[in-house]
């Protein structure tokens, strides 16, 4: 009886790691190996990297110390494909990861072929408490996450070609331009349990669950859109220091911001740069690739605020995980459906917060060098929730919590409002 | 009746303008002309800045407002001792505050008796509600936040010059070399109030009261004294990277710090260099000038972790706000004294949290120029708590929230530890 | 008769065009698309560009003015594709050259044919005395320059890479360690002329032919060698200041230089890197990838200096223009030949002048966009002389000027003594 | 008969040094000590720190070495004050100068009187060939170097402070709105000697005398006035790339120069701050300030080109070196006089050349710690030629290589301009 409830988890973690291994080839189908190679900026990653770098997540943590004698696929391939494990060891220089152009995207592929055809040996003789099974589960989620970084990088990549290249054809089809009306939904004061028990998968900034007390508050149903962003740049808001963090004021300024990372005009007209090219901007989607500081800006400019991670967990915590998630066939934020109590609160675009990252009270990292996962970045970034349209299904939770640095664009990031509730 | 309580208010805050005017005298008697002109980094303001900044304060939010046909002392001074007010208009550039070798010394002491005198009188005319008194106010501890940062400057200025000059003779005396041994106090979980009423003065960012619920904790009943840090270092906690933030590790290895910022070795003993002076370490006494960083290592390699700013304030609570502040006969952070249940909380060091500097819950910034005075700077910064030997006596208070950057050092920053209890 | 003549220039012309074209595709075959997309620094630029700008060059100042109706490959390679032709138009970030992944390789290759047909057709229709014949010399010239680039860059590229792969397979042969001892060859003063008459082709900078004046001197009868250099090291040469130019000696400390650029030890013994891959360093051959400031702190251990273009080229003008060359099986610089009164003049490593990069007397630049070809960068390099390994046979002549900033060291250049005669 | 001319020597050499010395104390009377304490730039240094320097440079090169048990005014000095000289050893961060506060201005003017007593001493018992008096005449011409240093660095702080503070009071009247017009000279081709003998004063970098050879060229007879710049600018002279060299385009686009560096628009008028303070430009006078690349695209845009420094040597060899150099009651250059067939060639405004400096042919540089002066810096500079209006009388001649890096623009420099002849 226990033997075949261990012989079913076995199984159905077989098909989950096959299944994320495959869908990782299926988003660089597209790619050359050329685009594969080059790295954007000292942020990104080259495709070949996160493609190898979840390979050798399993190779490190599983196969070497699973495997009695296990030979490695490429001695140098530890130190090459190391993210930053100092408890593995040394890693190659990370601005640098797009100048190995070998090994090549066909000598990563064999080294992919190489480690799954071990894990699936590896997993065929898991018991069911082995902790193995754990950190295949980790390294699975680890998996998604770069598929989600992939498709960001790419997106940077070639965003940054004059031709525009896109990854996947056909622009999205334009909006009727008024979306539906934004309304509010009031929460009462109180005080509340948050954060995950960890008796499902999650990752360890969302432990342990703890106690919160949140005072009322006001929260937008849905999220703001291109055309209400426009309505700020329009109204001089990246003109307007007294909109603006003084942090966000200087980058701005360093920067020459306008308009969020993937807007352009041409020839007069808007239009927007997604992962299917260049195409006129949709004013009825949500507005995507803004900083912290945009999204601060943009929200004291509309006499509200952002909501804390507290209060958008608070919300999302009774509502039905579906959304606009990773989808060969959409890729792009989507315009807020007429109908529901709350619109895209998973999906289409991960949403600013004014938390910033910081541990969870009684926070504990793991032993062991996964336990730099998380933890060692929980300073000067702030939490996004909710995932987006690149985010592979099944990877956010009520919990998941996202993190960036406020100055960071190029991930999926938009705006939800928020306000105080006058006491 | 009314009548005399207006007087006697008015006579308090006449005399306590002139009271924190004269201090900041007294701290430029032993500076040259020359040590007030210099700018030593771009984080730093030259002594006369800060001196004629913070009457500029009382010029532009007072005297401009309240008295009909102000003249101006000199036409260029609202552009050149401008901050950061974007809404009084444009600044001079921050980073060249230090080129400003004219107007000189004598004559920045000049507009002090200016605005002086004009304040004096403005004083004299305000009735009991006048607006003005809460902007006078505001002003006193302004300037009060100005000479604690023209000591903090003044010593970095100092510090690199190689012949190390005192700001104060006569070095402290060096301490028993063991400290009275660090002991922890407990404190149950539990729901409580936090932040300013506002009933007396405080400053915008630590309002509006609000519950917060805190759990169980322990923290300890010292600060961490330069015996205790010089173990970490010893231990080679600057070349561990296990121990660090991944930001702090990069600064650490950007910056090649090897220790606290004013730590110097002189024929392989360690010295402290402050406003009296290079001489050597006293390992009874706090560790200081350390950034976020550092505070943060050393607690993971003490196995504890920095208090919140919340756990900070529950153990302030209910103290006596005595302490090791502003005091020319010292200027250094002094042992802790052998009895009290909670010594060093208030002076002699700031203490770091690893609370991240936002808004609490309902904040709200002021109407006008003054608004700008502290809550756009609620990003990238932690907050620190309880004040130091350099903070001028009656500043600081129990809900008294400062902050700086997690890389900045040249503040007086030290360390408490804290601890979750078991759960 | 005329005919006949012209009839045979132009099938010069035309085997020469085809030959260089040729070349330049036999130079990238070793190389995957990956290794053809990437920069590895500013000054590189990938060798996918390489092929395609050279390309431009025939399609921008031949196709487009003397065929009517010329329809572009594609239009947005004008912009792509222009190196530093301001004549012509705006130019791709040349930083960023490496973020291009599409067009591929292909594509290029389909470019370089698109062309290569058109400009076969062109060659067909000109008469002797056609301008275009000129233009089209140019860009042979033009694509040999860029011929030795792309190894150039290759060879840096390949160098970041920890597993050090080889452009071509198998290690130079060690030569015995005693090289042929140096000999000293002497000068007599006088006046003499110096440059190009411009008879047979040239670039324009080495024009006009004029008088210049030289002292008596002495020089060296075959370049430094690696053991020579290592010497120098070995003596504190990259630890003493008094040896280096001052800005070199800010530079050496910038950038931590302790050996030449492709220098590495492996477990304690010398290695050097090439296009053949690592392997262990030949002390007989020519030292190579230093710097003007090493070259000339070398010179200056030596108690000699370097030459003058003008001494350079007076030793070299009446020589035999051998040397080793561009040559798929060989790529590196060989050790001295054992006779011969002057040995390496041309081809092995570029020379080092002491001359900086400046226009000859009564030098003008050429109408239209190619006047941007040399002059323009007349300013903060020095000239080297004489060829190298890379560097196509044919390509340099007794006044050919190569020019690099003295702080480059990605060219092949290397170090030939001078001495003043005591006077 | 011998005693009594050593005698004169020595009685004309401690003339000039007190002279020299009592220059500077004159330049510094109007400095206040804030004035003279900053550092504006890494390029320049504090007034205190070049007479602090200057008399350092006699402690540590005559009285260290003449005296025997000299003490040092202050142990530190021997650091604080080298500039450069790695054989006297290490050196206080240059581009830190401005942050020593103490030792003061009037610690300084005292370490000037201990010093010039003891040169007072030690030259009265020299004799006639005393190697030392080489050494003071050296300390006499590097201190006038430094007095004109000084005026350039004091006007470099003034120009950034937005009072513009006068120097010296008063604004130069301004002339007649046409100048004199600018005619051409010609000089013949032929062979000549260059560089000085050595029989009187001169810096090693003007030896050896040397034959040159030179082409037959046309001069301009008085420099270039504000009023001809003027039109560069308003023809779009500074928007124009194929107006400049390629790094001078770069330098003109990184720091946005649109005009020379000390031309200001008041309200619409150009105006120029001088030591005089801000006042409306003379389109007579000599444009000033201007960078190498800016003197050299004038040129370009002009059809001329600058001289090369042997021409000026030519030109200047036969004329009497009067000219319009430091005069307190000057301190700008002035309009060309009506009369003479050159004008300006000395003093006023220093020529840019477009001749590098490098070595002369022979140059050898002194023995010692002083054979730092120049040599090691004869790389990436370009030589200007015949004073200006804040050189010491007496301390330029025919021979005098001054040198700055293109990009420079705080010496006085200005533009004189040459033509090939037709050949």
């Amino acid at each position: 009886m226990a033997t075949t409830q261990a012989n079913n988890r076995r199984d159905t973690l077989a098909k989950r790691y096959l299944e994320t291994r495959e869908l990782s080839n299926t988003l660089i189908a597209p790619l050359s190996a050329e685009d594969a190679c080059v790295q954007s900026m000292p942020d990104a990653s080259p495709a070949k990297w996160h493609i190898a770098h979840t390979t050798w997540f399993f190779e490190t943590f599983l196969l070497k110390s699973c495997e009695s004698n296990y030979r490695p696929f490429h001695e140098a391939f530890e130190f090459l494909y190391n993210s930053y494990y100092n408890g593995v060891g040394a890693q190659y220089s990370r601005p640098d990861r797009g100048l190995i152009t070998r090994p090549s995207l066909d000598d990563i592929l064999g080294y992919r072929q190489y480690v799954d055809a071990r894990m699936g040996d590896l997993i065929e003789t898991l018991d069911a408490g082995d902790p193995a099974i754990d950190l295949i589960e980790l390294g699975i989620n680890h998996e998604q996450q770069h598929q989600e970084l992939l498709l960001m990088d790419i997106k940077h990549l070639f965003s940054l070609n004059p031709l525009y290249p896109s990854y996947a054809s056909g622009a999205p089809a334009i909006s009727a331009p008024e979306p539906h009306a934004l309304g509010w939904r009031t929460h009462s004061e109180g005080i509340g349990e948050f954060g995950s028990a960890g008796s499902s998968f999650c990752f360890d900034n969302e432990t342990p669950v703890h106690k919160h007390y949140l005072e009322a508050f006001e929260i937008a149903d849905r999220v703001v859109t291109n055309g209400e962003f426009l309505a700020f740049i329009d109204d001089g808001g990246y003109q307007s220091p007294l909109l603006w963090l003084s942090d966000g004021w200087s980058v701005v300024n360093e920067h020459s911001w306008l308009a969020p990372l993937y807007w352009r005009q041409v020839d007069g007209v808007w239009h927007e740069f997604s992962l299917r090219g260049l195409h006129p901007l949709d004013l009825s989607a949500p507005v995507c690739h803004v900083s912290f500081y945009e999204a601060d800006a943009f929200a004291r400019w509309s006499r509200a605020r952002l909501p804390s991670e507290y209060e958008w967990e608070r919300v999302a915590a009774s509502r039905t995980l579906n959304g606009n998630f990773l989808d060969l066939s959409c890729l792009v934020p989507k315009p807020a459906s007429i109908e529901g109590s709350y619109r895209q609160l998973f999906g289409d675009v991960w949403e600013w917060t004014h938390s910033a990252y910081t541990p969870y009270p009684g926070f504990k990292t793991a032993p062991g060098a996964v336990g730099e996962y998380n933890g060692k970045f929980m300073s000067n970034q702030m939490v996004l929730r909710g995932g987006c349209c690149v985010t592979p299904p099944g990877h956010t939770r009520v919990t998941y919590r996202n993190f960036f640095y406020p100055h960071n664009r190029w991930q999926f990031a938009g705006i939800r409002l928020a306000r105080d509730l006058a006491r």
